[in-house]
């Protein structure tokens, strides 16, 4: 009745107001060497993946844009749009557009944030997240002496289930997809269930303590170094899935 | 630098094999007693969230029927589905159909689950489980004193992202969403993420230490008693966006 499996994720206070051109690694340093875990102990080690949410990166990327009016703010959308997956008429006026941005994902609004971003601007996703992710990993290794996974997270919804939850859109020096393809159950077969979106697992898990209007924009996520790597891998682009194995590919249209 | 918020997710060992009118409520209590925390403690605490695999639901209310061959297998699934959502050719021959099932659900096979089970059958999904959910903690309510939040797990393919992740099929005892509208950031502009689907964010973060082979079809997750009520409240029926508001509703037929 004892061992098991424990994953543990904490969500440090004291991040400060990220800008642009601030230095990520160095903002979070002492905020994660302050990380308390529920044995009492502190700070970050070997093993661990650090969930930051793509709002402060890319503020700290500088990746606001003018969005003063209705127009703006679609401009903007649009530029980041590659196609329209689906749309239907608002009632206050408008459409709402479910889009696949140049990233991959499909999001409403291309993943264009305009929540707790300065008035008149919007906030667009990472560059390229991955990137992202493998620059924080170096900068906290070169820091700290350790060298986490680390996630960049960013909230979605879903088709079919009510609710928003949390993905990984970028990944570095994490297993993102956990392929347990060839293992046999008690009986002998083969796994159906075969590839776990592990990331995005994580992901979730590091949203239930960071929250958005916490003032929490960061996670450590405890118990998973099995899915820590040395190299940086593939990251989170291997998460989308190509259009020659999507079975929902009816696009609206192409833009 | 200190303080945060924390979410621990255990796995505990020792859930035996589950069979036919099994008593889960009964078979569960010894297991989670058991169960270990990082700083040392033991048990069940008000505000958990117990997290349970659907196939062991499954299997103590004995919803096993035949699947000797394709055609019985492929019968169980056909009584199962009510809307073949996607479908495509198989390369090995035959139809791979992402279909929602009468819960409402979108997946593949309808939930109809052909692995980890005896030789010759395949598993439902629980006929009701978030009647399910709340007939466990009230036997668990029952045996440990505690009252914890309850939520049964599954495992799905999402359009357009590789890998599977688990999300909540039942609860009871738990806020399956968390209504975040009305709330304001820091620059006073409401929120535009706005609901939560948090009842699935639990189940991803159970599954990082659940796994499918690693005889531990259960979880505890401690940290989030903010989502765990006193009444059994809407279960996770409720996360099942209703055909209004389904902006991917264009299913290839209805059955």
């Amino acid at each position: 009745m004892s061992g098991g499996a424990a994953v543990t994720a904490v969500a440090p206070e004291g991040v400060p107001v990220v800008t642009t051109g601030d230095d990520l690694a160095a903002v979070l340093t002492p905020v994660l060497e302050g990380a308390t875990w529920p044995d009492g102990s502190r700070g970050l080690a070997e093993g661990d993946i650090v969930v930051i949410s793509s709002k402060i990166v890319s503020k700290a990327e500088g990746r606001l844009v003018a969005g003063r009016d209705e127009a703006e703010r679609e401009a903007a959308i649009e530029a980041e749009t590659v196609r329209v997956v689906a749309e239907r008429a608002k009632p206050e006026g408008g459409m709402l557009r479910i889009v696949e941005n140049r990233l991959g994902l499909v999001m409403a609004a291309a993943g264009v944030d305009a929540s707790d971003v300065p008035t008149g601007t919007v906030l667009l996703l990472p560059e390229d997240p991955d990137d992202s992710a493998r620059r924080i990993r170096r900068g906290l290794h070169a820091r700290t002496g350790v060298r986490p996974g680390v996630i960049i997270s960013d909230t979605a919804g879903r088709p079919w289930r009510r609710g928003v939850t949390d993905m990984a859109i970028g990944a570095a020096g994490v297993t993102v997809l956990d392929d347990r393809r060839g293992q046999r159950d008690q009986y002998g077969h083969e796994l159906q269930t075969t590839v776990i979106g592990v990331a995005d697992e994580i992901a979730a898990a590091a949203e239930l303590v960071k929250g958005k209007l916490s003032g929490r924009p960061v996670a450590v996520v405890r118990g998973m170094s099995r899915a820590v790597t040395t190299d940086d891998g593939d990251g989170a682009a291997s998460l989308v899935r190509p259009p020659e194995e999507d079975m929902f590919r009816r696009g609206v249209s192409e833009v």
